[in-house]
Order: structure tokens, then sequence, then C-alpha cells
């Protein structure tokens, strides 16, 4: 059962950056992307409801591809429903937060670690709860940040960029004294410049999308077949395919992309 | 067929603005809200996509509720779905675009337009073509304004505020020289101080939630059942409920409300 792809699931666009770090680990693999543009952002939503179409998501990466491996790259989702998807699937899951949070707790040098994502990722306590278990001492300092979604989407993203900076001022300036920032929602690398520039350089940052793409790393090493030898095939599919979602996906990416295959979950 | 319930119609709370509107004009009438809180924003997403959202809404209410007239109070769907879900439902739909944009060109002194809405809104042209309609000598200038709604959401929306004040200033500089302003998004009029602050105090600001309400007075009037006499019944469902809701909802109805019922599409 277990096949030779890859398969990654984001609520939208925000998975590329995950995926990105996975291209840059396992340049010869198979690679099946699923973005749920029509029902982006899962931050706002009920964890019942983000449950639900983490299942409808899988269900279908499962039936349509040879997956050895499923990567909730949604903080959200994976905030909520690692553990349904894990039964639904007979291969392995991976969600970004566990490997995040322990990415955090091994960096942070005296353990005082704030973490920022959607208002649900914030709600729900899971970056709380992996950190505590990665590093029981550690003090964990967490704010929900909604308006960073619509600024990266919107590519107000630049150091210097006045709106950003007030945003960013606003929520990092409840944060107080830490030394480790965990960014733990998938569209905040890019504002990685603007953030570093009102924590100051001395805040170490930890994002998801490396320490997941190792953690994919050590799976398909040791567990799914050989790679193919022919140029890796890399899929996108989506659910909905709104105007500017080519110049979205770039941004993300930092690449262009194969046209993306509009499915309904 | 035509019974004597009131349909409000919404992706979300926003349309919460129109049905307080209807509340205050007709405040004997049944009322029944449907806000698609489990899909919304609507503004990011296809129109294919937000038709089949209003066409299912549309449906549900029209099953659940007598109703006697069905308000689309959401702007990105009055923008494309007003005549799929008319040919649906045997009974007047209403969309905000048209009276707003009917209104802005009657108040409008030198046909000088701005409109601003959701990226959905202001892509598919509806508000552009509707003024031209009303009044063809007048010029039409409009900006999608993507981070207004989650400023509204998180009630940054206070006069003086920084990041509030920073985010209009970007949009509304794109504007150039206008006399009147058409909030095309239901969440805009709780930022219109902020946004009066920007623009100056002579451009007149056109919002949905007044006009709409007008002509569904105009439809009640004339074709719908007297209302019963007794206390109006204000029925409010959702297709999620996440945390928080309550709060925001009473942001834009001004009160309290009655327990949403929580229903699947």
């Amino acid at each position: 059962m277990k096949g030779p792809t890859i398969g990654v699931f984001d609520s939208g666009v925000g998975g590329l950056t995950v995926l990105r770090a996975i291209h840059r680990l396992l340049p010869d693999r198979d690679t099946a992307y699923l973005g749920d543009t029509a029902r982006v952002p899962y931050g706002t939503r009920s964890p019942e409801t983000v449950t639900r179409y983490a299942e409808n998501a899988a269900r279908f990466l499962a039936q349509r591809e040879d997956l050895g491996v499923f990567v909730i790259a949604c903080n959200t989702a994976s905030a909520v429903a690692v553990e349904a998807v894990a039964r639904l699937v007979p291969i392995p899951v991976i969600g970004v937060i566990e490997p995040t949070a322990r990415h955090a707790a091994a960096i942070s040098p005296g353990g005082k670690i704030g973490v920022i994502g959607t208002r649900g990722t914030i709600l729900s306590g899971a970056y709380q709860r992996a950190v505590a278990r990665s590093r029981p001492d550690a003090t964990v300092i967490a704010e929900a940040c909604p308006l960073f979604v619509p600024l990266a989407e919107e590519g107000w993203t630049t150091v210097g960029d006045d709106v950003a900076e007030a945003v960013a001022r606003r929520y990092l300036s409840r944060l107080g004294d830490i030394d480790t920032l965990i960014l733990g929602c998938t569209h905040y690398p890019l504002l990685e410049g603007v953030i570093r520039g009102v924590v100051g350089p001395k805040v170490l940052l930890a994002d998801a999308s490396v320490a997941a793409a190792e953690e994919v790393r050590e799976i398909v090493g040791s567990r799914l077949p050989e790679a193919s030898g022919r140029p890796p095939v890399r899929r996108y599919y989506v659910t909905d395919l709104p105007n500017g979602f080519a110049a979205v996906a770039e941004r993300f990416l930092g690449a262009p992309i194969d046209a993306p295959i509009e499915v309904d979950l």
C-alpha cells in the first residue's frame, strides 16, 4: 500500500512553503499538493469543521495518488486533525506542529518561547502542549495574529512597509520577553524580515517548513520505495481557482508551477 | 407560496449590518438570517464557487422558512449570483449592489464615485456597471481592500488606531479625486470613522445596508402578507460556530442575538 509519492495538504497556498522545503531536501521525489482553496482559511473555523475538511482531503489524495506519506502542512489542521486523519489512511501522517515545537524547544537558549498563529491554532493550545512535552521547563506565550495572512497575500511584506510594521508591532509587543519565536502559520515566513525587525536580532525564529521537511526525509529514507530515477512528477490540486492564484502560489513557492487541477472534495 | 418572513443571506457575519437596517425599518417582521460561516470569506473565491454557495443557501432557507423575499446581503455574492438565485426560488431576490449603486449615483454631486470592496466584488465589475446604468456620465474608480475585513473582525476600527489608519491610507489614496464613496462590503460600515477621517468630510459615503433595507421595505409593503401582530421571530442559522462568534455578531448587530442554529448546507 505504501507508494512513492509525498502528499502535502494545506487549507490553501500557505503549505507551499512546506512543499518548497520538501523539494529542496528530496528533489527526486514525486509530490502531490492539495490546497483546499475553496474553503480557506481554516484559522477561523471550529475544530470539528477543520477535522472534517482534513479527512475529506486525505481521502481524496489517497484515492488519487500512490502515497507513502501524508503531510498536513496547515498549522490549524495539524493542531486538531492529525489523529483523525491517521486513523483514516494506512500511511504515516505528519503534522507541522510536533516537529516545529521540538525544534523550537531544542534551540531556545532560556526556554522563553513565543508562538504566533491563526486564532484556530492558538486557541487549540497544540503548540503550547507540544513545547511542554519537549521541554517541560519552558514558558510559552501565544498570540493569534489574524492580519498576518491577508498581509502576506497582499504582498505587503517588505521591511519598512508601514502597514506591515504597524501590524507586527501591535501583535508582537504582546509577547513580552522571549528568546525564541515559533512562526506557527505557513504564511508567516513571508513576513520573516518584518517580524525579525520588530523582535530584534537576538530572538531565534522557528518555522514549520524546514522542521516538517526534515521529518518527511526521515520517513522517506526509512520506509518508502526508492525514487524512480526519472524526473519527479509534481502535481497540484486545488478546490477553487480564484483570480490571481498563480501569482500568489509563485510568491510562496519561489518558482512557477504546473497548471493546478481543480477538484471537488 | 409567498410567506411573511424576510430571509437574509450572507457569507458570514457581515450581513448582520443589513439585517440591522431591516430590523430598524421593519421592526414587526419575522426575519431569518443565514451566515455561511463555514465557508466565509467569499471575497477570494471564483464566481462559479460563490454562485454555487449562494444557490445552496437559497435552497436551504426556502425549505426551512416561510419566505416572502430573499436578500443577498453579501456584496461578493450579490455581484455574481442574484440571477442564478432568482431562477431557483419563486420569490423576489434582492442583492445589495443595485440599490447601493443607485443611491450613490443619486447623491453624488459631480459623478466622481469611488467603490471599495473585496477582491471578488471589485473584479466582478458589478458596481462599476450598476453605477453606469444609473448615471452614464459618472466616472467610477474601484479598489479592492482585502485587509479591511480582518481589521473589522479584529475590532481595530477606532479612529486614531494606527494600524487601521495606515491600512485605510494605503488603499484610499489610490482612489484619487472622488466626491462619493461606496462602501461595497458589509464589514466596511464598522470602519466608517476611520475611512471618513482619511477621505475627509466632503466625500459622501454610501453603504449597502440602508439602501438594501429600503428596497426590502418596498417589496414587503406591496407584496407580502400583513405582519402577524405578535412579537417578531428572528432566527439565525450558521454553517459553523467558531470561537468568538457571539462577540463578533454582537459587534455587527449592536445587540445580543438568540442562540444561532448550526446547519449543514
